[in-house]
């Protein structure tokens, strides 16, 4: 039976995820599910073999990426993402059956939480009291254990805990979106569907320029990057990796040769894998839709050069 | 008189980097310090001319950059780094006066700091229970208000709560330090030193290869980059502004020059600020102590074509 962890207690963004995943056929409907603290730990458990696959968020609209999750990635023993799914970020005020909006002086959520919804409580509840929760849904199990007033977590950590709704879609920033990645032990990545991202980790070499070297190696091959964030290495300060996202496919001719670029170029390379584009497409270009160029008529020509045909 | 605002309350690392830039002398010793909640808020009274400087966190050897004050400084009126100064990032474990180690059963902490001390928990505390809090002195604070029986967090804040250190110097990365920055309103940067930082928010054009076009006015320059991140424009999900750090300052000719280049390239660029190197030196090539080069002689050789005088 597959095993998957995910950044618990029910009623997270994280187990929405799990849920849209499973609806979608890429966690079997009778998978044995764990939960766990932290991102790490639920890639840790597929690392050991405990788990098949983790499902962690890697990406906010407005907040960027989910650095635990990255520098996660980047480090141990190499894993791979398979699939990616985006969830909307709303959070509905939930509050114990009864309680009215005058007695709420205390509000439980994720710090995360706080920042998304800080001009809503501004405007409604001005002289709330703010209680750091480790996780959404832990803010509304805060709630039913009287230990807050309120909760702002998403819907279901509502009827997990019997919580009631005071006000719902409640967020600061329209259609804010978190990313989330179900992540395997190494294998072959799902089909190339012409729409996909590739993701690396690169340490670039000891020399001036070289992080643009390294990029050149893309851009010569007109392959696109979608993010790219220096990260310390936690080695010697002051020294980075780079997380660098592709628009396209290891299947694709032009990935492919940039990669095995980035390889011969680059003091180490890890290959986070290639999965196909479900949510928000972001280009660095702000190209959307922007694919790696087909190779086939151009290689097609070096073979009749050497085969000595057609010159044209 | 001068008006400093930072994160409090007292005991936080934060304040920590407010008595030392006060000991360098660029607080001046009577200035008003104002505790806010958030680097933003810092910010925001500086805007507003509450405050004439405000003392944010900036980066974590360990974590990077503290993306809430990226993003604060990369939106609203404009503001400039000064000043930088690195605190060494050590934890003591604060007790109440008499409360032996078996005794503890939950320690409070800012999520930041329970990440950095989580292999010495395991090892010391291993069943203990962790109690969120909002700052370092806010952790403080709640073991000597009874809320919880142990805090990590600086040994100032054990001294202005009344606390004993059970355990000092607790931190799982060994030289783990935050940068912390001055910030005020525009101004002529501090005068160059020759190891300096320049940090500018770039948007880069809507066209493939827009971010490696960007990078070559500084890479053709031998002008090295110390960081780079994409953080999401919170405009539309998918965009992305980058942030990056220079080695050396607006009035080395390289630079200068490198920043009217990315000026003409770039949609918009925003200049966050020269300002002199203080703690690690973090260049993207791994070098320490690159600087610009020197352009005197090639531009006297120019000038000189000009005149009809030597070619050589």
């Amino acid at each position: 039976m597959t095993t998957v962890a995910y950044l618990g207690p029910r009623g997270t963004f994280t187990e929405q995820a799990v849920l849209d995943f499973t609806a979608a056929g890429h966690i079997p409907a009778d998978a044995n599910l764990v939960t766990v603290t932290s991102p790490g730990a639920a890639l840790d458990l597929v690392r050991s073999g405990d788990a098949d696959l983790a499902c962690v968020a890697l990406e906010s609209s407005v907040d960027g990426p989910v650095t635990q999750t990255f520098d996660a990635l980047a480090t141990g023993e190499p894993l791979q993402i398979l699939r990616e799914h985006d969830v909307p970020v709303a959070f509905s005020i939930l509050i114990r059956p009864g309680t009215q909006l005058e007695d709420i002086r205390s509000i439980a959520t994720h710090p995360v939480a706080e920042a998304q919804i800080r001009g809503w409580l501004a405007e409604h509840l001005p002289e709330v009291g703010f209680v750091p929760a480790t996780s959404n849904g832990a803010a509304a199990a805060a709630v039913a254990a009287g230990e807050a007033d309120a909760a702002a977590a998403p819907a279901r950590a509502g009827v997990l805990n019997d919580l009631e709704p005071l006000a719902e879609q409640v967020a600061d920033i329209k259609d804010a979106r978190t990313r989330f990645v179900l992540v395997g032990r190494p294998q072959s990545p799902p089909a190339r569907t012409g729409h996909d991202r590739t993701c690396v980790v690169l340490r670039v070499p000891n020399q001036p320029a070289s992080l643009v070297m390294a990029l050149m190696e893309l851009a010569t091959r007109r392959v696109d990057m979608s993010r790219i964030e220096s990260r310390p290495t936690r080695e010697r300060a002051g020294t980075y990796d780079f997380h660098v996202e592709i628009v396209g496919h290891l299947e694709d001719a032009a990935v492919a040769e940039a990669l095995a670029g980035l390889h011969r170029y680059c003091d180490k390379v890890r290959y986070l894998g290639s999965w196909p584009q479900e949510g928000w497409i972001g280009g660095v270009s702000g190209l959307e839709g922007s694919v790696p160029p087909d190779y086939a008529s151009s290689r097609e020509w070096v073979r009749e050069l050497r085969r000595g045909g057609r010159n044209g």
